[in-house]
């Protein structure tokens, strides 16, 4: 018997694939890439502006109808970016209770699915960098914590000219189809990451 | 200013695409054309085995969360193939009460959003397609009533050898994606589909 694996991607604009021309993002890449494996099913619940306090709201009911228990239920979780926007003149989620909140998210999830984080990508914008690079640290130390796999973007993204001269030209904040082709390679060249050509 | 059109497709493994090796299945299809006249947001909420019912349950916050009031919100709503399943020796969900969920989510939605429904395709078993057939006829005079678009697969696949043959080759209900490109075809053709090349 074929397994049934199914995968919710739970996240932000960044998992949605907001910008990318061909409507894949990296969660739509990295499925395609998959099926050539093993057939997958993919759920993209990522929702532009959501924080890590949206997604602690809403993770548990849309997976919940989407993965059964008779099927191979995984979840891939990714935010951060938008907990760090100012709006009137502060910080629209901490990063002691962004981390808190993915803590909550990730000790309820991995009693029941195979997870895995992936990390906030850059803006290119220099204090609001340095805060996802906070947020992206604090996320790393709650995965190391419960033993969930942490695939770190912002790390290698910041050194890469070439997509943050893609996010400046499109909206300040989101690639286009190059960048996230760019995001699904680094996170299917990651040994954390479940499939794996031959 | 340009507009903000954000999209969510509402339904069942058709709508998440369910085989389509390329992940985009028919929904991702119809918005990377989109993406070649205007920016659309891509919201796929199809969800395995779902009914007329389960749809009826859920639509509403889910959308509610990825359609705010300050963006053009948008709705495709397509379902019906699961409610037309034996189960335990009965239909899963009978063609009146099909018809009867479906209006009240059409009802609702349409006072908010803009609204197209979509058709269920034929599975290719004789008794089962002649249910299809009953249902989809059925939600056609609910979309009438109420003045929202339905856009109609399945006498277009019922007549189409090609599709019929890679569904029965697939697993007797999805077809891979040349059938899901075939049905984006039928969406995108229809005069009732958004977003037509000038």
């Amino acid at each position: 018997m074929t397994q049934d694996i199914r995968i919710c991607f739970v996240g932000d604009s960044f998992v949605n694939g907001t910008g990318d021309e061909t409507s894949l993002g990296w969660a739509g890449r990295l499925c395609g890439e998959a099926n050539r494996i093993c057939q997958v099913t993919y759920y993209n619940l990522g929702v532009r502006r959501d924080t890590s306090k949206d997604l602690m709201l809403r993770w548990h009911q849309e997976c919940n109808i989407r993965l059964p228990d008779f099927v191979d239920g995984r979840i891939v979780i990714s935010c951060g970016v938008n907990d760090t926007v100012i709006e009137g003149g502060k910080q629209r989620v901490n990063t002691d209770e962004s981390a808190a909140n993915i803590r909550e998210i990730l000790h309820e999830a991995q009693k029941r699915y195979k997870v895995i984080m992936v990390g906030p990508p850059p803006v290119g914008e220099h204090e609001q960098d340095k805060r996802i690079q906070g947020v992206s640290t604090a996320f790393a130390r709650e995965c190391g914590a419960l033993g969930i796999p942490y695939i770190d973007l912002f790390s290698v993204l910041s050194l890469d000219d070439t997509y943050k001269s893609e996010v400046s030209s499109n909206d300040g904040a989101h690639p286009k189809s190059t960048g996230y082709l760019k995001m699904a390679k680094i996170i299917s060249y990651s040994p954390s990451w479940w499939f794996h050509s031959p």
